[in-house]
């Protein structure tokens, strides 16, 4: 088993132009997508590759909620912001990235030499909720290039009206929505120009 | 200029086994770090390749501060947790990564044709704190992997007294710290137990 392989001393490779330019330099968010269907195996590829990245006590609080075309599409897209209704309503395969309200419950399997912590995060539930969205937060971003190192584009969508996500799929409180990305092959006009980035003087610092 | 590149159709590539291995599969937070130096410029470009990732409304929130070793240094290990400080003081670069709360002046420049947005945000300073906090984290998982694209270990760490290093090195207020990211070469004992991942079922579902 993958989970179990434990290596001594992991290989740091530079990653190569074509990798480059399939996960940072050349991608893109795909506004469009063909109707070639995003395989369930695919799908679960994608989590798969993106679980490795790195949390803070190795929480994990990210979670996924796939949403195929039909009936269950249709009560996302309702929530979603106006421009980004079709796009959600077209796209072959759809993420609702989530945060577990109650991922300290792992503790004992994730990190079984603090279960400690188990109890310090359910006695806080301030911090729990900045830890847990931070954590899910940036395995999101993992998983945007995770869809990417798949061949696929990735539509990510902050547009859409949480609370109603949160209602219609997530009743009993426990997963609260992040983000919803849309996933496939990009179709006609996918691609729009590309948004310029700030300076790296106005970003990068010194001391 | 690479930032006025454009192309028409970006070329969708599946990640191959090395990159693969490279960011998610083999990789690991580092513990320790050899002397070797990181030069000026790898750390500008791990900045200037994590740069391309997605951010909502392409409003880029990050920010950067690389924070030389000697007595730069000192200031920020002093606001370490404890068992954070020795890896921060020995590692060869560290990168405090922050959001900056007034992200929204760059709306003319990352996004002209939504030239609105800027008092939007200028008047909803909950709004803008959620969606900065929550880009900028997206971004610090881009510059997490950015770091293991150049061949390097990242080490990031949320153990840190924030107020601390907010009053310390943002004490006009404008830069706020999420992350604080050790960058090297491995050392000796770098590599703890690979830490278990949830089940695939614990987190992926279907609808």
């Amino acid at each position: 088993m993958t989970d179990m392989i434990e290596r001594v001393s992991p290989v740091l490779e530079r990653l190569d132009e074509r990798g480059r330019a399939a996960l940072f330099t050349d991608a893109r968010t795909a506004r469009t997508f063909t109707s070639t269907p995003v395989s369930d195996r695919e799908l679960l590829e994608i989590w798969t590759l993106a679980k490795w990245g790195p949390t803070s006590a190795n929480m994990q609080p990210l979670r996924v909620l796939y949403v195929r075309p039909g009936v269950q599409r249709e009560r996302l897209v309702r929530h979603m912001y106006e421009r980004n209704q079709v796009r959600v309503d077209a796209a072959p395969a759809v993420a609702v990235l989530a945060w577990d309200t109650r991922f300290h419950h792992y503790v004992p399997e994730i990190l079984p030499f603090r279960p400690e912590l188990q109890d310090m995060f359910e006695a806080d539930a301030e911090w729990r909720a900045a830890d847990g969205t931070f954590n899910a937060t940036l395995q999101a971003g993992y998983f945007i290039l995770s869809v990417r190192a798949h061949g696929l584009a990735a539509g990510p969508m902050s547009g859409f009206d949480v609370d109603g996500v949160n209602a219609e799929f997530f009743p009993d409180g426990r997963w609260r929505a992040l983000l919803v990305v849309n996933i496939g092959h990009p179709g006609e006009g996918a691609w729009g120009a590309r948004l310029t980035r700030l300076a790296d003087g106005d970003v990068v610092k010194w001391l």
